[in-house]
């Protein structure tokens, strides 16, 4: 087949979900989001996109923290709410139970399988964002999403998001081990 | 259930997967990356995070520019192997076909179904890794991985990792339309 060129402003693979959660002048709020990974292992530093007008934003900018929860599939809704409607219109914060941590203004999301509470460690604005990079100082979770000392990603049973076809999927089957299928390969 | 404390070094929901590409001493090299996501809109920029020893990354260094392939299942094997192997021991220019868009620096891989042709936008340096920001200048596709003019999740057939349990997993059932089911959502 031959290469078609195509719209360079797409997404087109599966991105992880998140709830993040940050207090906005003292109330707990959540936004979804998805252009969102892992970037640094040691320390463990994330970094998420947020619109520069974003509500959250406010709050993560003032109180300098903010939560990282990956929800599982039984809260679809909800997470797509928390992604269609502003905390500047609507109060959000009775729709998850809360709790909190180490950080006493960093609000994470009880239903959620994983919570991660992170401390801002750098502001960067690009055009049309602001990157986030979060450490994480402590990580949530509850014994039913592991199995033995690891979690387990069938237990947590998340979802991803995709992009332009703007679906939500669940995790399908496993299909190899990594950093061992490869061995086997030669070329 | 109540919640307990895990070390906080994890990533458990299920990444997304891309091999980069590019020359690295005149050869085309390909590694295998999970710690990216798209961060900016417009312009579309991606960030990448790479080793700072890595290979690949002295290439992008000099030549400024890259390419992020989206594979599918069908190359999960050599997907892991060029995660696992390095382009300073091994040659992996014969691993795919490779073919050139506009840069003359940046090769993708033909048999992914998705690639992104980069420049570099910025370089930032953390404490593990160096984040590559990068502008997506060209796109391209097949007509096989399309639904009208959109790509189609399904045909694309891609596959996402989890850590810390190492996996690699398939693209599940659609769970719901985004954007959408969160407006049914009432409190």
């Amino acid at each position: 087949m031959s290469k078609i060129k195509i719209k360079p402003n797409i997404s087109p693979f599966p991105m992880p979900v998140a709830i993040i959660g940050a207090l906005v002048n003292d109330r707990p709020n959540f936004m979804t989001v998805a252009w969102f990974n892992r970037l640094n292992g040691k320390p463990p530093i994330w970094g998420i996109a947020f619109g520069k007008k974003q509500y959250t934003l406010e709050g993560i900018k003032e109180n300098k923290n903010f939560s990282i929860n990956i929800p599982n599939v039984n809260l679809v809704k909800k997470v797509d709410y928390c992604g269609i409607v502003s905390g500047r219109k609507v109060d959000k914060s009775k729709l998850f139970n809360i709790f909190y941590g180490e950080l006493e203004s960093a609000p994470m999301v009880q239903e959620c399988p994983l919570s991660l509470e992170c401390q801002v460690y750098e502001i960067i604005e690009l055009p049309g964002i602001t990157l986030i990079l979060g450490e994480v100082i402590a990580a949530y979770t509850e014994k039913q999403y592991m199995s033995g000392e690891k979690l387990d990603s069938k237990k947590i049973n998340p979802f991803t998001f995709s992009q332009p076809d703007n679906k939500y999927w669940t995790l399908g089957d496993m299909v190899a081990d990594a950093f061992s299928i490869g061995k086997d390969f030669k070329k």
